[in-house]
Formats: C-alpha cells, sequence, structure tokens
C-alpha cells in the first residue's frame, strides 16, 4: 500500500507519528486508534469532506464526528495538520496537560473544530443523529442552497456496543438520514482484547436491519475507502462504512491487540514503527512538503465557502438576519412579551391544570414564535405534553415538521438533542418521565459538561404520579439533577413558573435546563402578576406571614400547594408563616447573599416540603442561617408504592397536616 | 380461532377478563397487552413452562420474566388462576390500590412468583440473561439433575428498542445462553401509536445478527404457538419467537389502537368485548370448569418437582448443605475468617496500592472461599482489577468460568447482575467506572428498589483518574448514588476499609453496594489492626486530636490521606485535629444518636473533603450539632479536566494545606 500511494501514506503517517509522539509524551492516551484510522481520515479530509480550516464556524460545513473519542490524537492531529488556528503544534505536544485544548478526550468548547465532547462511548454517534435532524430541518427551512451538508462519524466498537447505539441507528434508520454517514473503525479489538471475548454481533446484518445502507472497505487502502466514502454519499437511507481496519497499524508488536489501545507504545516500538513509515523524523516533526498537502486539503473548501457565502449574501435582509439569528442561538425578541402575556392572562384565569399541561399552554404560544424550537417524546407524547397544535411531525416526508417521535428512546432522544442544539440552529427539548432521566443520563451530564442548552421535559415528577409505582415515581432524581453541575433543574408551582422556567430555560446559553413537571393538577398559586420573572431569582416570598413570623415553609412545585395549605393552618393558630416557592435552587444559590437572606433570614423556624429525599434541602435548612434544632423536611426517604396519588401524599405523610405538625414540634 | 381451540379460548378469556376487569376498577393500567398475549401465555404456562403454584421457591423452575411490565396483569391473572397462594381474587380485585400485592408493575419483593420487577423497560430482558447464566453456571456447578431450567420473557416493542435490549441480546448472543427463550408481543403499537412512527427496525433481522436463533408464530393460534415454543426448547442459542399479536384482542374499538395500550376500556366496550369471547360472567367472576382447567396447569409441575425433590436428597449431605446454602444468600462461615486475616496482615504491611488494586486483593482471598460470586467488567478488565486468578472465563465452553468479559454494556451488565442475584444462589459484582454509573443507573436503581445486593465496583472515583478528562471524572456521582434509597456507598480509604467494605457488601441481604475506588495510589491510614469491621459503623475516629480538639476532619477514600496531612500541619500549629473516616455515609446515619454524638460532637470546627460535589456533606458539616459559621468543604463545585491528577488536586485546590486554611479560617 505504502508504494502504490506514497503521498498518501505520508500524509496518514503525518497523523500516526503525532498520535505516537503525543501520547508518548503525556505517557498516557489512546494511539491504536488513530494509527488504525488515519487512511480513512485522511482520504475523507482530503476528498469528501466540506470544511475550511480558516474558519471552523462556517454554519454550512460538514460535520465530523469522532465518537470513539479516545482516538482525540486523530482529531487533534487532523486539525493539526489542516491549519486550524488554535490547534497549534504546542497544543499538540501538551497533550492532557493542564490549561491545553488537547484533552483527553475531546471537548468542544475547548477548541474549534471539536463539534461535540465524545469519550463516554456512544454519545457521539446518538449526537450525529441530532446533526442530522437539524441539518435536514435547517435545509427544509432555509433551502439547500443555504443548508446542505453531511455528518460523519468514526465509530467503534466500543460505540456499537453500548445501548445508545441501538437507539441512535433507530432513530436515523427510521427517519432516513441520508446524509449520515458512520464509517465503522473495524480493528476488533477492545480493551479487554479480542471483540470475540464479548461480542460475535454482526453489525453489517445489524445495521441493515435498523434501514441503514450497508458499505464496505479496506481501511487502509486509500482507492477503496475514495470508493467506499463516493457511493456512501448517494444514498437515500443512512450509511454505515464498516472498514476494515488494524488498530496500531504499522506497530511490530502492538499491531492488532489490546495493548496498542490504551498505553503509549514505548520509544523503542515508536522508532521501529517510524522506520516501518518510512519516517525519519524526529518526534513531533513534520517535513515541510507534507505540511502543504495538508495545508492544501485545509484551504480546499474556501471556494465552497465562498460560494456559500455569495449565496448567503442574496438572501433577503429578513431572512438572512433571521438565519444568523438562528445559528447564533439567540431567542426572539417576541419570546418575552409572549411569555408576559401569557402570565398576565394567567394570573387573572388562575387555571388548576398540571405542569405538565401548563407546559403545553406555554408551548403553544411559545412555538409559533420560536422556529428553531423541535419538540419530542420518548413514546410519552400524550403523557409530558409536548406536542403543540403547529409543529407537525418531522419525518422523511415532512422535514419542516417540528415533533419527533423518538420512540422508546430516552437516551438516543438526548443524545440527538445534544446534537441539534451543537449544530446550531436549532433549540430541542424533549421529554420523558422524570425517574426515566436514569436511561438519558450518559447523555444528560454531557449537555451539561458541554454547555448546551437543551431543554428536558420531564413529567410525572414524583409519587403524585400515583399507581404505577415506585417504578416510576423519582424520589431521587431532583437530587442528582440538582447535584450535577452547570444544570438549572426547576420545579415550577404553576401554569405562571412552569411559564417562567420555560423563559429561562429557551434563553439559556451554556446551559440544559431540566423542568420537573406534575402529572397531577395543581392551582395556580401566583395569582397576582409580575412582569419580572421571579424565577430568574431561584426562590422568591411566593405569601408573606400575617401574624408575627416564625415560621417559613420552603417548597417546590406541587408541594407549594401544601405549604399553602399548612399555613393557613398555622395562621388559624396564630402562628406568622411565610412560604417561599424555590422553583430553581441553582438560580437561588446564585443571588447575592442580600437577597437569599431576605428570603431566607436567620431565626424562624424552616419546614422544607418536596415529595423527594431530604439531600438538596439540607443547604437551606441547616446552612443559610438555619439551624438544625430549629428545621425540619417532610417528604420521601424511601421509594414510592403503587396507589392513587392523594393515598400515597397522605400514606407518606406529605400533606398541610404534617407540615403544621412538624413547624408545632420545632417551634 | 376459538371454534377451533374452544378450551383453549376460553382459558385465554380468564386473563383476558381478569385484566379488563382489573383495570377498569382501578380506572387505571394497561389492559391491551394482556389480552394481547394471553394466548401465548396460556399455551406456555399450560404445556412448556416448568412450574409448581404450590411451591413458587422450588429452585428447579423455570422463570417467567415479564419485560413488558406494564402488562403487570398478564402476570397477577396467571399467577391468580394458576392458584399461587397469594394471589388472591381480592389482590386482583385492588388492582394498584395501596398495600396490595398488585402494583401498577410487578414488584419481586410483593408476590411470589414474580422473579423480578420490571416496568423500566428493556430491564427484564436483561435481567433475563442474568437469570440464564446463573442457570448455566449453577447447572456446571452442581450438575443437571439439580439444576436445569429455562428463562422465558415476554417483551414488547418499547423492551426492544430501549439501548438496554441491545447490550443484553449482544451479551446473550455471545453467552450462546440456549435456555433462554424471548417471547416478542408483536403488536406494532406503542404508546404514541404505530410503531412506524418512530421505527422500521426488522427486529427478526437483528436478533439474528447478535447470534440468535429466530422463530415465529400466530400469536393468536394455540396450535402454533405451541408449536413455535416446542421448537424454541431444541436450540443452541438463544431464541427470539416473533408472536404476531393484535393488542386488546377482541375489543372492537380499541383491539390494534394506541388506545388499548394505558387506559381502561370502558364498561360499554368491555361489555362488548366479553360477548365477543362469548364470557357472559360478571366482573371478576370465573366460571369453576375454567377455574379447575387453571388450577390443573398450576398442579401441573407437582411431580417434576417431586423428582426434583428426591435427587436433591440423594446429594451427598456437604454438597446438598452447599447447594442450600447458596440458594438461600447466605455467606460462608469462612468470610468473616478470610476478611480479619487480610486486614491483620496488612495493617502490618501497610501496602500502597490504589484502593481497585486494593479491592482486587481482597477478591483474590474472597473468590476462592465464595464459590457463589460472579465477578465481571464492561471492558475495563484490567482497570477495575476485577478478575483474579482462579475465576476463569464464563463462555460457551467453559461454564464453571466465574468472569464475564460483559463487553461496553454497561446497563446491560448491570441488568444482568440483577438477573444473577434474583436467580439465586448468584452473588454477582460487575466493575466500569464511577463515571459510567450513569450508563447504568437504570438498573442500579432497580437493585436498590428489588433489594438485590449486587456489588458495584467503581473504579476511577474522582478528578484522580487523571488524564482521561472531564467526561470520565465523576464529581456527582457520589451524591447521585448517596440520593437513591437503599444503596451503600462505600468509599474506602486504603486496603483495609476496601476489605471492611467488601465483606459488608458480600453479607447484604437486602441492599446494594457501590464500592468508589480509587486509580491512584493511597498510603495504609488503617496501620493498627482492629478485628471488628469499622467500616459497618459507617464513620469512625481514624486519629485523634494530640493537642486540645478545636478542629474534626471529615474525609472518604483518597482524601482521608489529604485529612491526615492537614492534620499534620494543624497539630504542628498546636491545633489539636481529629480525623474521622467515613467510609458509608448511610451506615453512619444508621448508627445510634450516642455513637454519631461521639463521632461528631458540637463545637469543634467541622471541614469535609472529598473530591465531589458537597450535596452529600451538608448534612455532616450543618446538621449533627454542626453550625454553618464553624464549618466548611473542600471539594469540587464543577467538572474536573484533562491533567495529571496531581496537578488536577492542586488546580481544584484540594490539597492539605488548603483544608488547613480553611481551618483556620473558620477558627
Amino acid at each position: 500500500l505504502r508504494s502504490a500511494h506514497p503521498d498518501h501514506w505520508m500524509r496518514a503517517a503525518a497523523i500516526r507519528t503525532l498520535a505516537m509522539d503525543a501520547v508518548q509524551a503525556a505517557n498516557s492516551g489512546h494511539p491504536g486508534m488513530p494509527m488504525g484510522m488515519a487512511d480513512v481520515a485522511t482520504v475523507l479530509f482530503e476528498k469528501h469532506l466540506k470544511f475550511d480550516a480558516s474558519a471552523p464556524d462556517w454554519a454550512d460545513r460538514d460535520r465530523f464526528i469522532l465518537s470513539a473519542g479516545h482516538g482525540s490524537m486523530l482529531l487533534y492531529a487532523l486539525l493539526h495538520l489542516t491549519g486550524y488556528a488554535s490547534m497549534t503544534l504546542e497544543q499538540i505536544r501538551n497533550f492532557r496537560q493542564w490549561g491545553s485544548v488537547t484533552a483527553g478526550h475531546p471537548e468542544n468548547f475547548l477548541a474549534k473544530g471539536i463539534e461535540t465532547t465524545t469519550g463516554p462511548l456512544g454519545q457521539g454517534l446518538a449526537n450525529a443523529v441530532g446533526f442530522a435532524i437539524a441539518e435536514e430541518s435547517l435545509r427544509a427551512q432555509f433551502g439547500p442552497k443555504i443548508v446542505d451538508h453531511r455528518t460523519w462519524v468514526i465509530a467503534g466498537d466500543g460505540c456499537l456496543m453500548e445501548g445508545i447505539s441501538h437507539e441512535a441507528i433507530g432513530l436515523a434508520g427510521m427517519q432516513k438520514l441520508s446524509k449520515l454517514i458512520v464509517l465503522w473503525d473495524n480493528n476488533n479489538i477492545s480493551i479487554d482484547g479480542k471483540i470475540s471475548l464479548s461480542d460475535v454481533t454482526d453489525q453489517r446484518a445489524r445495521f441493515a436491519a435498523a434501514g441503514w445502507r450497508v458499505l464496505s472497505c479496506n481501511g487502509h487502502d486509500p482507492a477503496d475507502i475514495d470508493r467506499a466514502l463516493t457511493e456512501a454519499k448517494t444514498s437515500d437511507r443512512p450509511v454505515f462504512v464498516d472498514c476494515k481496519t488494524h488498530i496500531g497499524f504499522g506497530s511490530p508488536k502492538k499491531q492488532d491487540t489490546a495493548g496498542a489501545h490504551g498505553s503509549p507504545l514505548g520509544p523503542d516500538e515508536i522508532e521501529v514503527t517510524k522506520e516501518i513509515y518510512g519516517w525519519p523524523h524526529p518526534a513531533f516533526e513534520i517535513p515541510a512538503t507534507i505540511r502543504e498537502a495538508w495545508a492544501a486539503i485545509g484551504a480546499r473548501g474556501g471556494k465552497a465557502r465562498a460560494e456559500w457565502g455569495a449565496r448567503v449574501a442574496e438572501l433577503s435582509g429578513a431572512k438572512r438576519a433571521e438565519f444568523e439569528r438562528r445559528m447564533s442561538g439567540e431567542a426572539p425578541k417576541k419570546l418575552a412579551a409572549t411569555i408576559r402575556a401569557l402570565k398576565k392572562q394567567n394570573a387573572e384565569a388562575q387555571p388548576k391544570v398540571a405542569t405538565r399541561k401548563a407546559s403545553e399552554m406555554v408551548l403553544e404560544v411559545v412555538n409559533p414564535v420560536m422556529p428553531e424550537t423541535i419538540g419530542g417524546s420518548a413514546d410519552l407524547t400524550g403523557s409530558n405534553n409536548t406536542k403543540t397544535g403547529d409543529l407537525g411531525v418531522f419525518d422523511p416526508e415532512n422535514r419542516k415538521g417540528r415533533y419527533i417521535h423518538f420512540g422508546i428512546r430516552e437516551h438516543g432522544m438526548a443524545g440527538a438533542m445534544n446534537g441539534m442544539a451543537l449544530h446550531g440552529g436549532i433549540r430541542p427539548y424533549g421529554g420523558t418521565f422524570l425517574c426515566f432521566t436514569d436511561y438519558a443520563r450518559g447523555a444528560m451530564r454531557l449537555s451539561a459538561l458541554m454547555g448546551v442548552p437543551a431543554v428536558y421535559v420531564m413529567t410525572h415528577d414524583s409519587i403524585g404520579l400515583g399507581e404505577d409505582g415506585p417504578t416510576h415515581q423519582p424520589v431521587e432524581h431532583l437530587a442528582i439533577c440538582r447535584a450535577t453541575p452547570n444544570t438549572l433543574t426547576f420545579r415550577p408551582a404553576d401554569l405562571i413558573e412552569t411559564a417562567e422556567a420555560w423563559e429561562l430555560a429557551l434563553t439559556s446559553d451554556k446551559t440544559p435546563s431540566v423542568l420537573a413537571l406534575s402529572r397531577q393538577n395543581l392551582p395556580t398559586v401566583r395569582t397576582k402578576h409580575a412582569t419580572k420573572n421571579l424565577s430568574a431569582q431561584g426562590a422568591y416570598i411566593l405569601r408573606e406571614a400575617e401574624a408575627k413570623r416564625r415560621v417559613i415553609l420552603l417548597a417546590t412545585g406541587s408541594e407549594v400547594e401544601i405549604a399553602l395549605a399548612a399555613r393557613d393552618i398555622l395562621e388559624a393558630e396564630d402562628i406568622g408563616t411565610r412560604v417561599v416557592s424555590m422553583p430553581c435552587m441553582e438560580l437561588f444559590a446564585a443571588q447575592p447573599d442580600g437577597y437569599r437572606k431576605r428570603v431566607l433570614p436567620g431565626g424562624p423556624v424552616r419546614v422544607a416540603v418536596e415529595a423527594a429525599v431530604r439531600q438538596p434541602w439540607d443547604r437551606w435548612l441547616l446552612g443559610e442561617r438555619g439551624r438544625e434544632a430549629k428545621s425540619g423536611f417532610v417528604g420521601m426517604d424511601s421509594f414510592g408504592a403503587s396507589a392513587p396519588a392523594g393515598r400515597l401524599y397522605e400514606e407518606f405523610g406529605i400533606t398541610a397536616d404534617a407540615v403544621a405538625e412538624k413547624v408545632r414540634s420545632l417551634l
């Protein structure tokens, strides 16, 4: 192969040697995958990927997703060689070191050209489905002159073994995402050894069964790779390309072994391998001719980008402004007024609806003014109330539709939402039961880590779900969401707070939101209209004490009603009681100390009520001027049970009487 | 079909009408699935399932797993009709009500005959893989005269769309679990509507690709069902039977619609449907002839059970006692002495090893004395240190092997562990990185809810993981595990505490354990041997203050070393400092108040140090006689980063100096 394609060989060798050298310098990392996939990646970047290294934010670029994120040096080498400004040789030398952009796994927030954060296996593949959906949707909305690009993925055996891959490829197959092309690094090796130790799946047959087109190539023969990628671009379905490769390609002792996977090769083995490559250069050194060849590849897309720019310039001013707004992620100006109007109207109407229904009512007015929303549910559309009248269903026949039946695929849904948001131009939201955040956790954590403002519409948020029982009743999930950095967990008490939560979620720039919503009907508790978004402060005084203030009750969501009823009981006994609604702990924690002190002064008895575990409440009950002897919690300390909701609240002791009694015991 | 098989028809109608009536009475539930699968279930129980309703604990019974748990009334009707003592008609009438055993979804801890808790989709299928592994393992160990049974699963489209199904069937296919038979309720309907709204997967091709044998039948024709199930029992691989069914079978208005899925049919529709069935009986009434036919089915296995009993009686006394011990879940007597000896030896040797390595050292002595352990890892064997020398690899060629290469399948692994434990006779443990509890959460929660003492060996438990970066560094996961009811989260500080944690995990009866273990080496901090298991108290005084006690430092795992170093600094400044090691908050919380007060008296400054989020610590810092003004936390409040571990601890300020400085600021 070297003699048949000498120039290609050297270009690929540049990737391979950078990967070997960087992993060796860090004494940590995964050289085998970049060495194995260097040929495929070289052909992809040289002949197929639409990109311009000088313009990494070009909206119509092809997206390249390294789902097998442990092979990060493959991506860093490509970005460096093609000339992405931030990926300097210095960064490559500092692979996996503090302050470098060359993290152990690719982090999208560190450097341009890294489209998404990968490493947790299968996530990139699921993200890619979202990228491809976003492209289809935007193409339908703005036309193929403005939006017309592909999503390319490199996935390894690990990605394909993870359950999320099943959800992702099923969704892609049903959606006929023909511009999604997955290149499988079929090297037959995982960390434990040969794949056959744990798997005998016929991946080609499996993808075909999911509705994909399946192609194959010799992953080291550039002509054969080129043939397969060329053919892949003609498909009317998503394409799976089985690239047969050798992990650690060229290393006499490590090729085709797990030893090439996650450890440096060692200086001696690197030396021998470089000899085999015909690469006499010192570590990190790339000869000028090879540098130039790669630079030309990096500049290859300049012409296409200029032509695209000209087409964008031909758009009407309004359409262009809208495209640019969409890609910037900025919310439309109308949103604030729309939310305000809804709040005003309902502060008067005071509907008694479940907050999941309230969420639907918000979306009914928001979706028409925010064409960037794409909503969906993991097969709980009628329960999550995520579908509004104007959306239409996104499917192969209707790419203008904005509602996705994600199927029973919570993890795949969340991964696709991440991809849509990262693509730009789309604000995704998706629903399931709060309890099933468990199934989506892997991707929800990545929303937070990546700074993706996805919105998780998590209904049936407590034992209030009732008869479905403890498997479906969250008790620890609010704590889980609140423990996760960079995540806003909203638990609104009524339609007004739900509207405020949606406004905050949809204007969030770098933070995902979880909306925990009730199954059961709740009264409107915010009966006095406030133009201001009070939920933005995280917690606020909902009802002030009438008698001398001796008690502060804190509550969220469906338990605010209970706190208010407890207040009535206590005030009737002349025990002055303030009720604080706390729809978002994270936002309250971010308030100035003065505000927090106004809401939670020291002195009064404090009781929090939430139908969930206490863990996140200790801070507000015992800290923030609270005292152990004068604070209490009414909530859950076990799993729930199967029974009607009202009965469960009684049996688990989450009632106004129980709150009042707890207060009396502390006074 | 009714005229061709009149007796079968009526037996199946008994299931159907009980399901319709119970859901109607509860005004909540899922009638369509039991109505659709009644024929398959009837044939299965009548002709194939090995069981004896009078002996639900018979060790060699076939296991029947209703993975599509929302169809719980199918299972309850079967258990009632065949005569399981606890499944009375009264219980059926109280479907989904407080205190009944007939929860919305089947809960294994409520009634005999419910082998596992299902409802979260796909879990039952993954459990079933574990059941089948347990059977193979025990058959290899005790011989087919004692252990020789099948695992039957009913799975729906939801189970098959979930990612966990991919992991489960891949593992089963590779393992050639020929006694695992999955019956697919192929009704083409999910909650949102037709399956084609979200999926076009060819399930038959997909299972074949995973190494399964694939059969089909008309799911309403008893002769055809019998043919398929008969054939299924002859396979040398796991079997997938495509049972073509109609959801809500027989209901004129609801059959084949999503309307039959999750709502009562309504009294009028029930009446018409019963007419079609030829069922003139009032709600919940079963004619005596049909009752008798079902009772005979329930008693059918009595002879086989008696024969099995005779075979068990023929075993040697020792072998029989061992089989009975194994099935009871009781730990061997030798375990305690083995752990004590290891502790004693290492309190002297004082090795400096990572706790993941310490865990391996514990397992090296435990596995030989506990033949019931089956260990494994989700493709991180060399990192999780889960494989010991004596185990051998469990695979189709070696059923006596006790180590499973689970593949890159965290969720499937955890689901299979649940199944193995529920089967009885096996104590499963499995490993991955702590961060990837995210991928296994769905099944880990069910371990806790079901009361399954699985052991999760979660290594690389903090930023101490180093270069792999924030995607692999847990910060919120200790909080997540601790927020989950009925879960013991251990974070041992050295080999001694690791041994104690293992002892507690392996003797736990109804509670799963998570062992959070370090990647990095740690010194032995428990240098004085104690026969007693100090970790059983959850927290204890590791070092008392020398100077007058003004400070208590609390720490876990790798941060205990830091707390001890901080103590040295403070004592050198004559600031008396106690160090409390807190390997398990849940066990400490369960101690009598007097003990907790001895460990954490009011008065001294308290600082906790843990390389994770603070949420679970507020209780111990602010509560338990703590005070806000005199307490502090040194840990993480963001995601980590990619760099060597030492650098990360410096940069994130988790050092002895930082702890000492925090203390000084509070004195």
